[in-house]
């Protein structure tokens, strides 16, 4: 799920980025601003935890389309930047409880705040960033981003479950794995593009277009995120290839490649991700599986298709900067090198 | 949604489609020898009623699809051959209701039977189609094929709501028709696959392909039907050109044609889809516009992408006769000539 690019790197490796950097860069400077006050506490363990993972890195891309989608929608006023803070809250309270329930070590790079603080205390402080952002979405007032965003929350509490029903089952199918990648990745750019319009007072039309626009986004980044774990490129993004193998994650490259196997590259997988029996040359073999197969150029050519939908939904939109660095955000998507 | 090939036509133009006509044939004897019988009743009005639609030629590919995946997963007896039944008798019921609510007054090229015998007869006689589908799948006493296949029916009447809401709606987003075709169509193949291995008592991971398999399929299935009522071609395949188009239906071609469309362009597919106000030349500009915009292909385009995801689906059962015979129905379903 975790977003690992830096800030800066992505700034120099993703020109197509850069557009919408630009043009939300006074806005997320009050988001990063929220974000620090909003994860404060008298309690010192909540904004000494929080902000070891708020602080690690991540290009925040979620706030930054409930901004530019504001935009979009000519909002004047600064609802969306609250908004735009809840949903990186809401994206931060997620990591928390991912890194516990996967029992991950590394995130983004950094040792998860489970090993650091414990199990205990990241679950509470995602809880608590959680209870923050939809007391920020209270204050904003607008009923009908509350409700789109607070569906959301429980869409993807109801992803994180079918993840955990699908981790370790070879047997899952594409669409089972879509299904996934919809509800815990998928909900939460489609919500955070929606409330833009809906703050905007804009009609059910663009408020669509815009949930459109950011589902499809979002299955399409999932699924090049997925092919980045089995890619040699990701090295340099600062993940290490290979977590979601370690971790028995059964993402697209893995469903097609263990479908179109043989009887003996499925034992492979069976013993691999289901028995989690993984010895030294098992990623590299898991990884020339994959490329035998062409699954990594398919899940790209998988994401491409949602890409090309994302595109089409932001067709009503007038032609202009916003919509331009929009657009940009789904090309950055779908061509990171892998 | 309907089937508007021939047989005899489909086995001259459609080579891909051949093997699975040869793999179901004797099948296929008996299903339409059941069809005949449980389409009889001693109220003459519901035999010649039924007969009526079902003596007009649709290919009945659902059916066939019940009997290749039963064969594929090894199944001996007959219990597919009366599913496959009951899976053509839900799909000819949702025909003669569809006809009633869409006021059609021409099916594979004959008058609607509501036209014939009127709009309550025909909503009746497809209730009573319905109860018979009911009544040969529990004599089949597969309490799991029994599930599967009710379930499909309630999506499919919801499908057919969603449906009505989209009609003449012009701000229908494509993941809005997508959601309608998964439901008013997909869902049908995917449980006629589904429930091939849930009679042959095959594990899970082999009915889940199978669901897969037929839900992608329908789907791809659909978008070329919907690409192909905008195409010249299809004149050749028994259906007329522009029907989607005179009853307002919100399908691909225009989503796309009208989202990249100019305000002007906008104002037409207003005028002539959610107005209702068609002019003889409006057909044509239509299908002008869809060509402007690219949306034929890139309708069909989208339809590759789940024929790709059908196609892997099947890859976890041995090659030979019946895997192959499938992946022609996919073929088929995504080449015909538009």
């Amino acid at each position: 799920m975790g977003i690992v690019v830096k800030l800066s790197d992505s700034r120099d490796s993703n020109a197509s980025l850069a557009p919408l950097f630009a043009l939300v860069e006074e806005d997320m400077a009050r988001v990063n601003q929220f974000i620090l006050d909003k994860a404060r506490s008298n309690v010192d363990l909540i904004p000494e935890l929080a902000r070891h993972l708020i602080d690690s890195g991540g290009k925040r891309l979620r706030p930054m389309l409930t901004i530019a989608a504001s935009k979009l929608c000519g909002y004047e006023g600064d609802g969306h930047q609250w908004l735009a803070t809840a949903v990186e809250f809401m994206h931060t309270a997620t990591l928390l409880h991912d890194d516990v329930v996967d029992e991950s070590s590394l995130r983004r790079g950094k040792t998860t705040a489970r090993l650091l603080w414990g199990n205990e205390a990241s679950v509470l402080v995602g809880d608590y960033l959680l209870g923050q952002s939809f007391k920020m979405m209270v204050d904003v007032g607008s009923l009908g981003a509350l409700r789109i965003l607070s569906d959301a929350a429980a869409i993807i509490a109801e992803g994180e479950v079918m993840q955990l029903i699908t981790a370790n089952n070879t047997d899952t199918t594409e669409d089972d794995y879509l299904a996934v990648i919809e509800a815990k990745t998928a909900a939460l750019f489609a919500a955070a593009a929606e409330v833009g319009a809906v703050i905007a007072d804009r009609p059910k039309s663009e408020a669509a277009a815009l949930r459109s626009f950011g589902r499809n986004l979002g299955v399409a980044f999932q699924l090049v995120d997925d092919a980045l774990d089995y890619s040699g490129e990701q090295s340099e993004l600062g993940k290490s290839v290979g977590d979601d193998f370690r971790d028995g994650k059964i993402t697209l490259p893995v469903v097609l490649s263990y479908r179109r196997g043989s009887a003996d590259e499925r034992e492979f997988w069976e013993r691999t991700l289901k028995q989690g029996e993984i010895g030294d040359d098992d990623l590299q073999t898991a990884i020339d599986l994959i490329a035998k197969h062409n699954a990594l150029a398919d899940t790209m050519e998988r994401a491409r298709h949602y890409g090309a939908i994302a595109r089409d939904a932001l067709a009503i939109f007038p032609d202009g900067d916003v919509k331009s660095a929009l657009l940009g955000a789904i090309e950055f998507s779908v061509s990171r090198p892998y």
